[in-house]
């Protein structure tokens, strides 16, 4: 689904950050297109596919042109899937993206920016432009090409910007997406 | 590689076509992102991994988008690698986009359009630009998510350049080439 | 390797058993091969192909010809891999054959069972044949055609015993093992 | 399928042998399980499945206990899949294992020896028992470990054969197959 939130900055609700030594900010990564891969570590679909496509991303792009971020959204198991399993999970699957804990809600299974974005379900991938804004929230399965297509196009807008700091690439994404889905 | 012919129209030296009704140009496509999957039919590498990325690339993107072509250009074992042999081929692996037979050369084992383009050997994947011109001659296996950002810019030149007609993706491929090849 | 408790009967050490209404003995499978699968849930091998594999022998052969135990055998992380958050994987994870915890060890980091039989790690795969001796002790990948005939010729021992009682496979196994150690 | 030729020695019907000096017969490999691959080189499920399961299976046991046998069973194309371009398939593939042709009928578009034993199609695979007796007929994909099981369970023969000369190991093979099929 592509959620269009052409006038709002896309945030983060973070309890707990690991692989970095401190609070991260989506606005230290203006300029770069950030992928935010949303998974449970006890989601097989996020283990088998998830995760190693996060880490694909990470190894095929430059990090100062694409910055690769794991968010852990536990909306089940959430006694076992606890920050301290977290470490275990991330330790073992050598893991080296920064990894944010999602925020967990006081009154729902849900945590904060699952609920805030309205994810499908986990895994889910978030693609932000380089001005922060949420350009892709997609859940399940992807197709590399297309997904590579999108950050392609993402990572195009810079150049644009940096020439007349006025170019919308949503004609474009109209290629995978359009306002009911997206086709990846 | 990527050959930079900034200045010249990329063209097809082909005797024979398959999978279409007439002999195609490559000023046919202007507007489309083009690929062209050079291979040969006992080519293990096309077949395992070359082909199937080339029928991929064909299903993820729209035809007005984005032209899959197929390159038979044969340097080795010429009297079994054949027309007719080809014609069998693609009946029984369900190609369907157009096929070309790159030209046997009378003076060299390499067809015309390998021998003029540097192919590395096969397979090889050739992408031209919306404006006809060659971008990427990469020879060997590729990342999809690479491809698929080398494509997703190229088809966002189309955006710009109805726009304002003088975009330059230069620097957006340097990601993945430099002067000295492509990373892909 | 190929540990040959030629005059010992295997036995599991178990402080708990999942996905099973009562305690299993080993003496309840007699007359069947028995696959142990020793892994642990945070294992990246097991989860990719460890339990995968023990999957595909669940369905791959008779449950009266083979029967597939699983055994958690935790030497790290204990704090997070407990029997309740293994509860969540298994549930997660969709397995359905027995479960069992390997006892922890009050003494020693590695629980009883892999102390007992000297697991290399996990995944470890057991062959237990059908008088319930220990045949096969092997640790990491595994081929799946070369793990198949062992199981085929431990199979085919029952076929020789009901036959007449004194059938040794120790020549065929040493297709794949000796006492140095077994080439699967 | 099981064709229980109990009564016959299998025998190939062939017309020309790569990767051999000699022509060779079946009588050549008593003591052996031999595993014949019928193949087409322009069937795409042999090239993807079926040869790439040859070599795990000729890398997988000892050349003393298995023989593995290509028999190239042409039913189509047959202009084009002629001997001359089979040799070049089984270079650029590095096929080592010997390879027959199956001799082309001057009275069916069916090569002798597909005809003969009915196979269903490419690729099949053939098992024959040490003794020379075609044990299975499969078409199609095959499950490694049960393929394996049945291997393992056709040299466990020799070991019962050495010492009584007169097993059998269809209740064995039962596990996998019955009179009207095999679950491979």
């Amino acid at each position: 689904m592509l959620n269009n939130h052409s006038g709002n900055t896309f945030t983060l609700n973070v309890s707990e950050w690991f692989n970095t030594d401190k609070s991260l900010e989506m606005a230290d990564f203006k300029g770069r297109v950030v992928v935010i891969y949303a998974f449970q570590m006890l989601c097989p679909g996020c283990v088998s596919h998830g995760l190693p496509l996060a880490k694909n991303i990470q190894q095929s792009f430059r990090n100062e042109d694409v910055q690769v971020i794991g968010l852990h959204s536990v909306f089940e198991h959430h006694d076992v899937m606890t920050p301290k399993a977290l470490e275990a999970f991330i330790h073992e699957y050598r893991l080296t993206f920064p990894i944010a804990v999602d925020t967990p809600s006081k009154y729902s299974h849900l945590p904060e920016t699952m609920k805030a974005y309205q994810f499908g379900g986990t895994p889910t991938i978030l693609l932000i432009d380089q001005s922060g804004k949420l350009r892709l929230n997609h859940f399940g399965a992807v197709n590399e090409l297309q997904l590579g297509a999108i950050i392609g196009s993402l990572l195009e807008e810079k150049v644009s910007q940096k020439e007349k700091e006025s170019v919308s690439v949503d004609e474009t994404l109209q290629a995978g997406c359009d306002e009911n889905g997206c086709s990846i």
